[in-house]
């Protein structure tokens, strides 16, 4: 699904003119480009991680949602194959795993916009459906962090065999950091680390209770040190790296280790959003519950990323912050055009959009 | 699934007291019951038409609709039993095929309210889901129409055997008229009627090729008489009926007939709704779109019947509006408690109202 931008490749420095850019590809960034199409606009979708989804694929996937109206129940990454299926008609194209970095209104209505990759855009309209901000894994805070080497603190798992041979400080508690420790140690000796240490401030871990079950395994047999505590500092130390970390009981504990591997869960952060000079109330943009259009004419948002009176983060009401902040849009892109609602039961414009016969009237 | 009111029976007239009553069972007022539900209040349900569903039942069961989020396609029958299938956990009780004539706001808040059945409730809060209005058949207008008896005067087919031998006159030129005029033309000798007219006012029928094509079989063989023209007047005769058609020519032609079958489709009417002071904008309830309450408190109105900035008439938006009535009515309800919003994926809370298990932490 990505790869637009790499047909793009060479050319990124020309600004690719459009009538609709939605940042933000979770579940209302999605119905956003339905609602799009349905009006015969097409739309680009920009988002932070490589696969459309946002908070649904990355923080409950495999959970079950009840609230989603006429869907008794799906998971999370099952709401986002339906809403994939539901937009295929209107083709979107995808530009994965970059942010927005800039938005500029422009003289005429418009606005100029560049991704953190250096692709950009005109836009005639842009949609804010970035949730609580774009998903970046949650860093370590601790003191000589800013010292290290790419190599020697990472935030994911890299490609196996990477960490052959080297001394590995897992930091985390949760299923990513269990799983992590987990594959390290499960590796094949050509690929395994030479020490695997899991470092959590609690002695409890949260993982699935096989996963726990198969990490006590690895831990009797000596493969992987459980070690209780919060790293204090880190430095360098003749190519390695050493780690002070404060344990349970409020001792001091020196390691020394080859890399660290980062695992706190994944924090959203708003980012450049905050700082393009839009109304802002408590970290999130203020729209009008009419047309969803934030303070610069022609900037919609919708979804967790607003709020308005009554405002709730629910993903259906996203649906129809989605729905309005459409209509407005089109009035705005065609103006001369009345303003019709037309039915997908029996409007022959939404068929033909759709790609799908008008059945016969009865 | 009727048959609640059939229980109450002759205590009809006490009062049933309830935390919410909704009126109308179309997919918004079914998706009020279930954000209800979630909040754990359970809803008394009224709908003029015997089965819950709505428009989507009565004007589109299968006509497949495509903007119904995460629901690429499904027609209004299946949009209906995905909804009712959702509401399951709440097992809302239904007052089905009766029309709420009274409302009235008690000194002490909540409302009393009464049917067209003689059914009479206490409500804390009401939720006004009547789309459209109640579906009631199109009436035909014709001089003397009211001089009919009941048994001389359908607006739906009766039961196979009540028409036998008896001459019909069927009034339509649409899907139900030309069903009907089959369904007559097809009884078994015992229970067929002696003779059955269909009288539209063009000479071009709306329905399935498949129904036209019997009704043309019916026309060959003399079994139905199709008539093009217009009811002028109607007259008791003897115990029959004179008919005074205008035909296509504008000639006037009489029909002496036993029964007309009125199939002229069926219009929603608004009704008493109307009549309750409540400020209202081209026949549709005012109402502010961060509590969709309208000008009484406690009385919410949610879909199609209301009108605020923005507003479009789309399902979809109809789910959102009832959700936010759904916290506004909370906060009346349950006035000392705080407002925390608990998601499905994750709530034990909300997962023991939906009687369904709390998945382990990951």
């Amino acid at each position: 699904m990505p790869g637009a931008d790499a047909a793009a490749g060479a050319a990124a420095a020309v600004p690719t003119t459009c009538d609709a850019l939605v940042i933000g590809a979770g579940p209302v960034g999605l119905f956003q480009v339905f609602q799009l199409g349905l009006q015969g606009i097409a739309a680009e979708v920009v988002d932070a991680l490589p696969e459309p989804g946002g908070q649904c694929n990355e923080l409950y996937p495999d959970k079950p949602i009840y609230d989603i109206p006429a869907v008794p129940v799906c998971t999370g990454r099952e709401l986002v194959e339906r809403l994939l299926l539901q937009i295929r008609p209107f083709a979107p194209r995808w530009h994965l795993g970059q942010q927005v970095t800039q938005l500029q209104p422009r003289a005429n209505g418009g606005f100029d916009v560049a991704t953190s990759t250096g692709q950009a855009f005109i836009a005639r309209t842009v949609f804010i459906a970035a949730g609580v901000g774009a998903f970046q894994p949650r860093t370590l805070p601790a003191e000589g962090i800013d010292t290290l080497a790419p190599a020697q603190l990472l935030y994911r798992l890299p490609p196996a065999g990477t960490l052959a041979g080297r001394r590995v400080l897992v930091v985390g508690g949760e299923d990513a950091a269990v799983q992590s420790a987990l594959a390290l140690a499960d590796a094949p000796d050509m690929e395994a680390p030479a020490a695997i240490t899991l470092l959590h401030r609690r002695a409890t871990l949260t993982a699935e209770p096989a996963l726990l079950a198969r990490l006590q395994a690895c831990i009797d047999s000596g493969r992987v040190v459980f070690q209780v505590g919060q790293v204090l500092s880190v430095q360098q130390a003749a190519g390695a790296v050493a780690v002070q970390v404060a344990d349970a009981a409020g001792q001091t504990l020196d390691l020394a280790v080859d890399a660290l591997l980062v695992q706190l869960g994944i924090s959203p952060k708003l980012g450049p959003i905050s700082q393009w000079g839009l109304a802002m109330e408590r970290r999130q943009l203020v729209v009008d519950a009419a047309r969803f259009e934030t303070s610069l004419p022609g900037l919609f948002a919708v979804g967790d990323v607003i709020t308005y009176p009554g405002k709730k983060k629910l993903i259906l009401c996203g649906f129809h912050e989605a729905t309005l902040a459409t209509f407005a849009a089109v009035a705005l892109l065609r103006p001369d055009e009345p303003q019709l609602l037309q039915y997908t039961t029996t409007s022959p414009r939404l068929h033909q959009r759709l790609g799908v016969a008008t059945p016969p009237r009865g």
